[in-house]
């Protein structure tokens, strides 16, 4: 496509963009596709010859509006919020329109640089020490899965340069409460620890992980000549945004020597609020952080900053050097290609810049405290109606309500439950994502998406009363 | 940011880019930056209040664009083709600005459905059998380390299950040329296996692995108790484009059981074209493979597609359930997020869709073989100028050359080299990445940027000349 047909159809495709955005709360939150549906209205084989851009705009409008649930609508209450903000959107159109890929820092010094300043503008929002170094990866699932094979060697001893995994006399151990998200036992089992390898630590009633199971889990495991490598300590659970107490849990991985890692995906954003500090009391004593932009403060995914304190380590585990990537500057700066597992990337860091600079960090903090004055309400709010409940603490932006009327109980509570939510999402009126919470289903109101304020949650309530009532 | 200010921020951004592409054959190839000097002029601190878009443009003139090298540069010779045609780029654009996200089909299923297709398009392009199953991942290195744990978890039968890699009675052995790329030493010893369990096979004099070597290699490990895991075949190997020979290879897969990984990241796409297909004779053997169309093929970066005959055993080792995620279609759809190893995953099939539509694929067939044709015609020139040699048959687009004025050897040879390659780099006239070669420093001309005709390979040709003579 020459610049100038790109610069008709682009100017269109904003077009596109901004009239989607604008008229988005018209929509039906969750696409009403049925399986296989999209697919059967698509061509079998590729054409050979080239298209008309009015057919490719028709079809977003006939197959790919339709067919998707939107995340930016401000009645998306699933899974967690994922927001976009349009300033990132941008900032993420000109890595694209630049089309360079970061290999070595002389592939794209600027890449290389500002990722470094991005990072460290967000290490500074959230209050970590300077010790911290940040690169930008792709999620939290991989971010953690760095996370785990770097307490593997450091733990090993760099097995990776020897017989690896293979070669270790006593199986290394993870601990990981039974709230932590799938992401990290998958990691642990890809890392190659084993899912028998991996302790899920009892939580306490407001399901954090308790620190003298912790204990009892690492001393039990010595005593059986088993060698225990890393806990993972999430601040803000994907169920109920429960809050791992790091500085026990930091003093016992300094007593024995093991590995932390601190799972703060989604809750992180929040540590750019002063009054939600105390849940990072202790977490200098970790050795690996993640925190997602891509989530509650508003870049575009994906982009998950993952810290360390010490990234000689990270870099000796991560590091690859051929010959065509070697320049003769290597020396003197960062080859973020030795920091994560893909050798190319993305100019990553312009989407957090756009982000950052547009809003200030005090709209941030803004749009922040409005979400967890809704998520607030909203609790009060079900806690004040006869027969509703909130299960867990309200830390942030996330309220999990069942439904109980008397006489309900076990399988037929379920059925109840999950059917109001699913009466929610086919209503088109919003959209929720239903989990299970010692052993029973409830709904996750997860609030949070830019556009979201307090009519929209007031509007969910409504939806969900009327849900399940009839 | 709301839509009206998006659409008036976002057009300026269209003409930016449009005009940048238009106009980056005038601007030097290489950045010509020191290092720290574009950290050094951007703020410390994130700022607190809103900056004007006004500012943030100028600094994409000031900052970003003299600080890239410059990829889509006609005269860009470097690395590999990374090409990023600008109809990819708007399908790009429009995943962005959808903001939506990958979870589970529930979540997005014109995403899913989308991928399924457009991954079954390049199959067919690519002339794989119907029994192929394929997923977008980010790229090849993480495929290829998605690809060494599905042959771990194979040969072990699912040990991830139990103790993974620690419960091993044999160390897993993997198998790959010694010109494979960095990135499949690295995906072993990130997998566990441990670098002294990786094999380097002996190549031939054309630099693709021996099939006898690879046999004696097996052979000798199983007559001492280790346990023969993986095979890692490269169709086009980095430095020098070498295609490892799948027929032998595959029938050793099959005679001792292991798995077998195809890379042809890179020349995968020309295979697109049936005189290039010789190179995939026997692919049919192969477990999995890797070809990412963000190289030559022209989707913008991020795109690999990773093709596996066993999506169940994928999914197997892949997979993660965690409540908030199921829905009530899961038997009925596919998941993606248990095709790899991040959980949410962008729209990165719309990159795809619009590149294939807008090129078709009888244009795109025309662009690959005019830089063939022109990576012969430099070869050639090269061939026939006294004191420089290619160095290495020429399959596709890549030419290895080096300058050889009689009298200089070893690290004089080196040095000039070097020399000379550096001295286009800086020139700004063209860029191209020095590799060794049995051990010895050549140039990589590596073909195929979309704007790269003759004259600018020509061009670059007298600039090596006239580099090395001076």
């Amino acid at each position: 496509m020459t610049p100038e047909e790109f610069r008709k159809q682009g100017h269109r495709l904003i077009d596109w963009v901004a009239d989607y955005r604008a008229g988005i709360a018209a929509r039906p939150v969750m696409a009403p596709a049925k399986p296989g549906a999209i697919r059967a209205q698509l061509p079998k084989a590729p054409p050979e010859n080239p298209e008309p851009f009015e057919t490719i705009f028709a079809d977003i409008d006939r197959l790919i509006a339709p067919g998707i649930s939107h995340f930016q609508h401000p009645r998306f209450f699933g899974y967690f919020p994922a927001n976009s903000d349009l300033a990132s959107v941008l900032g993420d159109y000109l890595s694209t329109g630049l089309g360079v890929i970061g290999l070595s820092w002389q592939s794209s010094p600027a890449l290389t640089e500002l990722e470094e300043v991005m990072t460290d503008w967000v290490r500074q929002m959230i209050g970590l020490g300077d010790g911290w170094h940040g690169v930008i990866q792709d999620t939290a699932s991989t971010s953690t899965l760095v996370a785990l094979i770097s307490a593997r060697e450091k733990i090993s001893n760099y097995a990776l340069a020897k017989d690896g995994l293979q070669g270790e006399s006593a199986p290394l151990i993870v601990y990981v409460s039974g709230h932590a998200h799938s992401s990290v036992d998958k990691a642990a089992t890809l890392a190659g620890f084993g899912a028998g390898n991996i302790r899920h630590v009892a939580v306490d009633a407001d399901f954090a992980m308790q620190p003298e199971a912790l204990r009892a889990a690492i001393e039990a495991d010595r005593k059986t000549g088993l060698k225990p490598c890393a806990i993972v300590a999430s601040v803000g659970t994907t169920t109920t945004t429960a809050v791992d107490p790091l500085q026990p849990i930091g003093a016992i991985a300094k007593e024995f020597g093991l590995w932390l890692h601190v799972d703060a995906a989604m809750a992180g954003s929040a540590m750019i609020l002063p009054e939600c500090r105390w849940m990072f009391e202790g977490i200098e004593a970790a050795d690996s952080l993640i925190l997602n932009p891509h989530k509650w403060l508003g870049a575009a995914f994906d982009c998950s900053t993952y810290f360390v304190q010490d990234p000689e380590h990270l870099i000796r585990v991560m590091s690859t050097n051929p010959s065509y990537l070697q320049t003769s500057v290597d020396g003197a700066v960062t080859n973020y290609r030795d920091w994560g597992i893909p050798l190319g990337r993305r100019f990553r860091a312009l989407k957090l810049w756009f982000l950052l600079r547009s809003s200030g960090t005090a709209a941030l903090q803004a749009r922040l405290r409005r979400d967890i004055a809704n998520a607030r309400w909203l609790a009060e709010e079900v806690t004040k109606t006869p027969d509703w409940r909130v299960l867990a603490p309200i830390h942030l932006q996330t309220v999990c309500i069942r439904h109980e009327p008397s006489g309900l109980q076990g399988e037929a509570l379920d059925r109840h439950t999950l059917a109001w939510a699913d009466a929610i999402n086919q209503s088109g009126g919003a959209y929720v994502t239903p989990a299970t919470l010692d052993g029973r289903w409830m709904v996750r109101v997860s609030i949070g998406a830019i556009p979201t304020e307090r009519e929209d949650v007031a509007a969910l309530w409504q939806l969900a009363q009327d849900s399940a009532r009839s």
